[in-house]
């Protein structure tokens, strides 16, 4: 490493993307220019079905919406894509794998860097930074509320780096869409895109820690299933014929106080929340349709797979109660994984000689859920080794709200930090 | 009619059975000493399975609880019945029809008596007459709290008159076990003791009309299931391992609120009621057994049907909601009946006769139930006619409460009535 | 009568309006079309505050919609209302009340026609003749789907009539907004406009009669209260936090549970639904708000108090079951009536002239609501007589459906009946 | 120590109690026979209001219950109790607080014994060695299902050892009423019976370990608190006036739902459960009372509170929701305590010298409670110090089930390790 990051490439890429964001499986402006750069630097680019399997993907939005982002993100204006890239794209095909190979042996190092943004109408309060500085969302109804533009921003500073002075062995940016909901790594996985990685580092802006502190190892990450319910009952005029009705809001309310009676299980963390419910238009119609979207997580993949089973089972015991039926689809599922010691005290050596301070997480960390985990148990599960750390960050709103900002101090250090992670890895 | 009847017989029976209460399938005592007396007048007496169908009870206390009972009736105490008719009875055999037949031609008129008590603790307050004056139960938690204490009171006056001066033709006095609850006239039809009636009166003393009014025909009488659900779910230390109960108690909650969700059926008088839910020991077991009662009621019996069978299906959905199981048991079915004006008129004009206001009934004595409607829709099926009337009778508390008590100077014009009645009806 | 209507001015306009439809409050164009209309017919005109008090509507859509849909009505295209009468409707004061009066003393006769649409899609299936013949919503989310329509037809046609022919006395056409939800009339009564009426006659298409059946006097019609809840909780993570949450949706789940559990109320027609529930946007945020519309209703005004204020404390038991508070408001509210025999025999000899059957209405005719009531009390209260009545109308599919279309040679007999029961009414 | 305990005494006063069950503070024989016995072998005693605070006392039966057991202990059979001890125990003061002081200056330990059995029947199942060896109980209903008898055994047996060979310092022995339920050592507490303790031994056989292991420290008990709701309605016939009943079972349900939604608190341990619900008698009775036993548990005691203010909150929503109230009464409380190291330690070695394995207590034994915290905690709050230890039994059955027993020949240990443990804490 030659002279420390100022973080000005990461930056202005943050800010950029800030002003663009794109929702899970829509990443078309951002994973196109992202290739762009990246084969503009040198790099070998895999895209469309080469880095995803379309058939594997959970919570894909329907055909409209990606049209309609597709669309949206073609033309030659500041909203739009980079065409070299955006064909194989349509449809949602959004993952981009990034290799940077110069043709001598050596190992394998892969980081993980998720492009998606969240459904959330970004803050114009007073003292909001992107707002004040020009960078709100011009998306109205999408933000950049998670840190997923910095992680981009910092992948491409660093692939500018390496590439000024390649490594020995191969270095890999999996740029993965959809994050949020956890459906996008699963289905690059089986692409095949991770399976000759001899490491895997997955890092995450903020959650919880500090600008200057690095966490090298979030272990105990919780498996997290997403589950969107429609409950079907049967319409009626709820004054002339309301016998003739059943109402699938009815259902819809018996399985959410049901599913939020799920018991503790001892020694481990659980969740099960019904985050939504959206049924009915009218008082006087008994509403035949209602939507709910709901969750279970725990520590342990088993125990969040009885969970699931035990939730499913009440979401049809309440429909039945009330005389419906109810689909059940998953949108979301990720697992739990657990790092290696060896590749956390490689992060954790390349933290400190970066100077930042290496801290253990808090157990608010380690309930959160990221699909990294499936790149995680993939790598590990064919002899590889992973960790998954946090850079962080001191933060202007929580994650997912609409005053989150992050401190843009950190990215250059955060750059520094993964470019001497990887050198020292691959050495 | 010679003279009025001053009502000192049924006054003195109704008095001694309202001291010896017995409830549905135990009334060996009542049954027996009121076989024994009309067999002394002369009357033919069937009895035990001659009088009913064992199999087509439903609500059968258990054979512990028959035992007992039968064998407090046996000696020659106050309490005992009459050993002359107590064998047939054994196991909640307990009906008893009675025929007067002197051998000349004439109609066949029946009147329904019914001979059971409830589980009620009967009143100690000052002013209480039968605690007043020495006749209140004698057996704690069973009280003659609906006033069939006086229906049998008046049926042996009624028989003692009747003896005396016999009509041509015949007439019958079925006396009928677990009217309460709709158990007892359904398992006597089928043993055809109805089958060759001509006329059948079914009276009830009270409900919402005041002393010596009459209403001659009551009709629109709900149809009436009555079920207890089981629910089983699996037992677990609540602290130590909740996650592997499975809480009866849980469902049995889910299914009160989802049957009493029950829509309105326009048009229809309906009721879905939970009237009684018991289950766990102590706070820190996950219940594995709950037990609930409840009952459905319609105007008419194919709206019954289909809401016992929601009612059937939301306990079912509840229970698998809440991963167990429920087992229904039909305890009691009451069906809806409407009785012939002919017949009604006859009765009125008895009542006119008899110096008895004849009087409409309100809608309040409309969504009460009655068993007897088993009786008179056979009696109409097989070609007879049929009425069901009220003989006002001024209460001291409402019916089913500690505090009930007849006015007992109804009893003597009741009986005038009631052989009016069958003397115009089999002229 | 002269000649009989063929039904042509009122076609046309109803099919001028069913292309326009304008849900209730924002009924620019129509309303002031109409005034247009009347006003060249030289009736006198009332619009704004002087048919209307503001402060007693309810349910009024916000600012910003009223703003959108009153700047739709300026203009000179196709789409635009009578500026002559825009000004004072702006901000949803959108009722008119039109009489003629020729000076001539006689009675004060007036007929309720409602103007305003529903929020449904219309339908565009093969054989749905307003999109087959041209004349389908041009407002998408917005249709005429309860004749509606027609009842402002058939008001212009009539008072084309009536001017030419004018009648001793006076008449009034009560034209009014948002009788969906039970909104309008009631906010036009405390302005004065049916105080010196002496006869009213509020009128229905359709609702269950064949086309050439007129029933002269639907009573019995159901008190309506519709209420709008929003239950407010605390959000939070719900896998990093959920014991700091406060679930709006548990909230409001448990209250659509409790309100539904209302009983019966013997003798009596009582609804109690919740049409919609929204709440919640995403699986992992504990939803901090869930907003609710239900309604209540009885067939007599005292009853429904009581369901209401059951209603209202079963909603604020919930939110408070669950940690949360609810904000209750009515968004509508409609009282029984009963007409006056006298009218609805005038009505239908009226009927019976004009060659159409009067028929008894049905039960379910009897279980709607209508706002009209507020209308019939008032009136009666000074001492006028009212009459409901419906003229039938063969239907393509149920009111408040996509499909529902109304029978258009009704609408010629319809006028005619009018016309004669307004003219018999004034002799 | 001379010579190993044979257990002899200890299990020979273990098969008396297990015969003689008495539930908590009912404990009139128990208490006052083992009162005896320690004053015979020249042990103070205080008992009484001298050993308890009865204002203090939870959950304590009603006072015909109190005298029904007061009398079973009087007279001289083997049902009784000892009567120079029982005249202070009247009400249920029935614990024994026992101290041996031959007046050499030196520490004071105390150990905690407890002497209540629970409301179960117990097993007469062919192999439940109890039933089999003639030492069942002979209170039907009540039973040692939890190992107090052993408890009680070896603390007498430990007396008579003590009082053989008195040690410097003070011992005492604390026999606590009702632990089961956590209501007695509370009560114990206020009347200042540990002030001047230095060391509190609280030991319990069995809970998970296997015979001859010892845990010298169990900490993490969970707090406990057992409350009892009464939901009050208002009856009414459920046919005949549903609209004036108010169902406490309807409340009671929706409560049962509501209090299960509890949601984790991340990184604790917590519980709530609702483990009986009793209302109502017929199905055809609107029900007016249904009583509910239930509890909470946490890990630390504020996060206990927190969990039942919001329990209470929901069971008075609940109530309210459906038109009733519930008077909520804690009927026992119970708080966590952390034992010192120290102390372990010296139980550790005294575990190991009697020939006992050491074991590390598993998660399972972490969520049990226990209310000897009180003692704990009392004694550290005054300077002294405590550990909790558990002396391992393989049981023929778990803790509170009817088919529990206990290995004896645990017994004879146990007394070693306690008289070696208590001497050397003395030293």
């Amino acid at each position: 490493m030659a002279t420390p990051s100022t973080g000005r490439t990461a930056t202005a890429w943050r800010r950029d993307l800030h002003a663009h964001p794109e929702v899970g499986f829509t990443e078309f402006r951002t994973a196109s220019r992202v290739a762009g750069r990246l084969a503009d630097l040198g790099w070998d680019i895999r895209t469309g079905t080469a880095a995803l399997d379309p058939g594997a993907r959970l919570g894909v939005p329907d055909d409209e919406a990606l049209d309609r982002a597709f669309t949206a993100a073609a033309g030659d204006t500041d909203r739009a894509g980079d065409d070299r890239f955006l064909p194989p794209m349509r449809g949602g095909r959004t993952a981009v794998v990034a290799t940077l190979d110069i043709g001598r042996p050596g190992r394998h190092v892969a980081l993980r860097a998720d492009m998606d943004a969240l459904p959330i109408v970004e803050s114009t309060a007073a003292g909001h930074v992107p707002h004040e500085q020009g960078f709100r969302s011009t998306r109205e109804g999408e933000m950049h509320a998670c840190g997923h533009d910095g992680h981009v921003g910092m992948a491409i500073e660093l692939a500018e780096r390496l590439s000024a002075d390649p490594p020995d062995g191969r270095v890999t940016i999996l740029l993965q869409p959809a994050e949020e909901g956890g459906r996008g790594a699963a289905a690059m996985v089986p692409a095949g895109v991770v399976d000759d990685v001899d490491v895997l580092l997955a890092a995450h802006l903020g959650i919880g820690l500090e600008s200057r502190t690095v966490a090298a190892a979030v272990d105990g990450l919780l498996a997290n299933t997403k589950l969107r319910a429609i409950f079907h009952g049967r319409a009626a005029h709820a004054a002339m014929a309301p016998h003739e009705g059943r109402s699938a809001l009815l259902a819809a309310a018996a399985a959410t106080l049901a599913v939020h009676t799920m018991p503790p299980f001892p020694g481990h963390e659980t969740r099960v929340a019904v985050g939504a419910l959206h049924g009915g238009t009218v008082s006087n119609i008994v509403p035949d349709r209602a939507t709910m979207l709901l969750e279970t997580r725990a520590d342990e993949g088993e125990v969040n797979e009885e969970i699931e089973a035990r939730v499913r089972a009440a979401l049809e015991g309440a429909a039945a109660t009330y005389g419906g039926t109810v689909e059940i689809e998953r949108t979301g599922a990720v697992t739990t994984a657990t790092g290696d010691p060896e590749i956390a005290t490689a992060v954790a050596a390349a933290a400190r000689a970066t100077g930042l301070d290496v801290v253990t997480p808090t157990a608010e960390l380690g309930v959160a859920s990221d699909d990294a985990t499936a790149f995680m148990r993939r790598v590990q599960s064919r002899g590889g080794r992973a960790t998954y750390l946090a850079v962080g960050s001191d933060l202007a709103g929580p994650h997912h709200t609409p005053g989150f900002d992050l401190d843009e101090s950190v990215l250059g250090p955060g750059v520094d930090l993964l470019e001497r992670a990887v050198r020292d890895l691959m050495a």
